[in-house]
């Protein structure tokens, strides 16, 4: 922390927050300058709250110096993260540390030949993961809101014929041993990035977790997303640029892929893109699909569906069958250029 | 929903959107024009999704007329809904259809005495409802969590004393029945807006809601998470417009008063404000709760704590006793000019 | 400028940033905390760039102290800057230091009737200042363009006749001895707010200047844009917050009023807002007015028309005479409570 | 245009809509529904202003259908646009119609040294463009603001020596005639997007001009920018995406790639993309460079300098010529894979 005083205080104002931070069992440093005097606070073993300063009228700001993350920081732990699981083939499916994993299958669990057809083609696509949506977060309460229980048991089931790991939203505290059960890797959702009780739920779980950004979540509030889950000792988390919320509308969210270098620095969390969900028009998806490859993804999550006209959720986002396995193609290629290997 | 046909598309081109849209049980409308075709769809009994017209590549744009929310429209329910309570001095608390009603509290309950202080001083100045945490969503895993059922024992505490009904905050579907047992109005925060699990689940008891806007929800989604709560049976749902988050980085929030007019027109349930989380600093609270009460709100919900230096949580946005009764005075005298009944 | 280094920096990476410092003829003041090393400079005699320290990959974090405003600071000047003119009866019309001004007219001049019409119907109301485009910016090159200077001499003649000071916008640097010629305060719109070869020309001549905030602009940015004008020799300049954008789009823009006690404790400068297009729609204007009186502005900048409906230019947020003059009598009455004189 | 009624509007209140539309000259098709009456308009020739229908209070929405923008248009122009110019060894310099072209050199002219220095470079690196700032649009009145003419002069030598065309920024209309005697390509930066009287003026030199989207630009306002040049009868333009303005503030910008493959569908002028502005971070710059080749854009705009440490302008965002060299293998390598040819 950094207090930065008034031009205009006083010796004496100075004096008094020098005194003010002794009290609080901390060492300042006052800097004299120019224009004004700044105080320099040290032997606090985390971040310190602005709000201790805010009471003086002197103090014209308090810089926060130390980063609020800790678990997830590259400085703490230097080198990648991963999530491996069995795959496909008696393969292991890994995303991470090198390893580019591509999650692939339709927006919601509609009924069980959707779901097959959906698991085969993406699999022979050359998808690692399988995904699908049991409990749908829908922003009206008279959307289609998902299979539910069965839905997670149908997923099972593509599991079971595909080998291929699977990956759903959980969106209640009270369904935690429901996901224990059935579910390979646990995805949180963008609208409950900040619901606090699911990420200590799913971090209490000994299950790879996919947290996915927030529509308005700066990197920093992800990144503490992803401190409360490995906090309860679950180091196995998937961070997920998905698009964030801005003033542009024509597309569905904007999709971050800066956040993928600066991210890269700060955390050693491996991190994937839902281009999907990033551009929300599938005629886009490709392009983005292979952007995400390009800045330096571990990988990417993509909606394809036996037959988008009909498809119950997020259609007009899903690729077909077809378009995804053409899809894999070039982001084989530009995998291969930037030295990620599917 | 309306159909535009791009410009190039054949007679041929429309004659198949129109015989899908027949398919679907619908009416079509086509409306030639000068640059392209339009076809309006009746027939319709709610909004129609885009996604059913995403596979015609001959479709320009399908634009949807109808509101997706109902019940809360201002077009099924003309009169203004409210929410009354008994209130100190046998008293009813009310918010809503020209009733202007002031929550205030502390941001977290920290001790017995620092929270009987708060509500002497808050009733003393005239504030009918009485606000503290006793479940805190953190960003930080590592800041204070709030006292939880400890201090839900505490607000109930208060109201006996003050007679005061009480608001706090509820972050977990698990929790539900303690607060029916504990409190009068449910709060579900900004971070849960779209945690629709716990708007089913607070939609199920019998008790008023005060729901807050997300930092990134549009007005729209806003009106469409009230809708999950009344489509449960309960009508008593308050909004509260807190600020949402936008490229300004000096306010902690950019408080959007601009939609309490518009949202008065779309709906009829009470709209109130919340300053302190709108701004972040205590020094321009006064002035942001005045121009809330300017604007037409049906509330304020005001951060007070006796000690703002020492709180937990949120001291540089409370206000000192002091400082609120001194508000309550121009509050009084602008509802005055406005036609709100304190 | 504090230097924030890495926790994995070595003594001799931090003596190489100390030396580098020295070099620029700065004072470096070390601060050796637990967690990592910080250094204050000192000796600069305004804000250093943070530039200068880009390539040292063992720094963290440059943090700027200082601010980069000066002339506009209320550190460096504490008292009212204001705008005092000529005004109608041989009154002044005056704009901050206590005095509240409103601006009011349409949006465009369109024909000597519309513009005396308008004129003498917010002279009758109270406005104080006229105002009225002669150069629009449209966003799109077949919307109208304004009268330009028949525009202008039509403004002149309005003056003539009522006694009110004119606002209109400058949209090109070309046109500033026009403007000198006709026009009493030269308006620089939100699209050239950061248009600095406008805001250097309208600095240079000795008139007073409303500045619009820019749509994207950041109220540090805001004032450094009028920064360009006072350097250049005109203290003479209206802020006037009228809205920025955001991912809202059921209001034309969304109105920072929050913006207000804050740019209050930063700037000298007077301080007005603009419903009209703070809100897009003419419904909203009139509570948007009252929040502003409410939250200490020192003026309004309304839009009126004598016949919305015919409007050239932005019709749906202007509105009627009649409405007009009962605004205003609502705006008298939340000055009295907030102690501001119209 | 759609007009839709209240749900509680009259047939004797649609009817007066109805005869109003006829007024106008255009043609009304009402469309009864069993919610609400639609009356869809035809007969205009261009996008009708929704301010027409403001005054009805019995009108729910009137929805625009027409896109506003008409000669940047995909469906007036179906083929690709391009810009050539004589480039460097007797070869085109070409961006557009399957060209990828690579625009590179320093933020700012700074010195013969530095420039040729950076011209020499990028050329041997492979860039067919090179940039420079002359005249700088900066934020403070007190930072560098260019060398202005000499600048100019410069480029012109930097050009004569290695061939390649010169891309600079105006920023005043009163500059236009110096522009089209030393400059190939005249940039009009983000600041000055909506600055209309600029485009206008460059719109009637007959130099390709590079348009740079405006930091809350909508894509919309983009494409209408691009109109009003090209409506003074220049098509050689070039849009450039550079990030947008969002709540994210760890990046400089928000570099919206999702734009691209949208703006392809939209329009059939070139666009190219800024990593240096896009992302703020020479760190990050790489890896967002190869997402645009990815992404399908027509070129790349990258900022170098032979010793970023010392840049007057942008430094942290420059790369050096070695990593510009290393850049320049991966941009030709993903070239390959999605088709362009540099």
């Amino acid at each position: 922390m950094l207090i930065v005083m008034r031009n205009d205080a006083s010796e004496a104002d100075t004096a008094r927050v020098v005194d003010y931070i002794k009290t609080l069992g901390l060492t300042p440093n006052p800097i004299p300058g120019a224009q004004r005097t700044a105080i320099g606070i040290t032997g606090n073993s985390g971040a310190l709250d602005p709000a201790l300063f805010a009471r003086f009228s002197d103090i014209c700001e308090a810089v926060p110096i130390s980063k609020p993350w800790k678990l997830v920081s590259r400085e703490v732990k230097p080198d990648d993260s991963f999530v491996a699981l069995p795959g496909p083939g008696g393969n292991t499916a890994q995303i991470g540390a090198g390893r580019f994993g591509v999650i692939a299958g339709p927006c919601a669990v509609e009924s069980p030949e959707q779901l097959m057809t959906a698991a085969r083609a993406v699999h022979a696509a050359g998808a690692r993961f399988f995904r699908g949506g049991a409990y749908k977060p829908r922003t009206s309460p008279y959307s289609f809101q998902g299979m539910k229980e069965e839905g997670l048991r149908l997923l099972a089931q593509a599991r079971s014929e595909t080998g291929m790991p699977v990956v759903t939203e959980i969106v209640d505290t009270r369904d935690v041993e429901l996901f224990a059960k059935y579910v390979d890797v646990v995805q949180v959702g963008a609208r409950n990035m900040q619901n606090f009780a699911l990420l200590e739920a799913v971090g209490s779980i000994k299950k790879p977790v996919l947290l996915k950004r927030g529509l308005a979540a700066t990197l920093q509030e992800f990144l503490m997303a992803g401190e409360y889950i490995v906090k309860n000792g679950n180091y196995q988390v998937i961070l997920c640029e998905r698009g964030i919320r801005t003033f542009e509308t024509m597309t569905r969210n904007t999709l971050d892929l800066g956040s993928l270098p600066l991210l890269r620095r700060l955390t050693h969390l491996p991190i994937i893109v839902d281009p999907s969900h990033g551009t929300g028009d599938w005629r886009s998806v490709p392009a983005l699909a292979r952007a995400a490859v390009a800045v330096g993804a571990d990988g990417l999550m993509v909606e394809v569906h036996p037959n988008p006209a009909k498809a119950l959720s997020d259609g007009p986002q899903s690729l077909t069958p077809e378009n995804f396995a053409k899809l894999m193609v070039s982001v084989q290629a530009i995998a291969d250029v930037v030295g990620a290997k599917l």
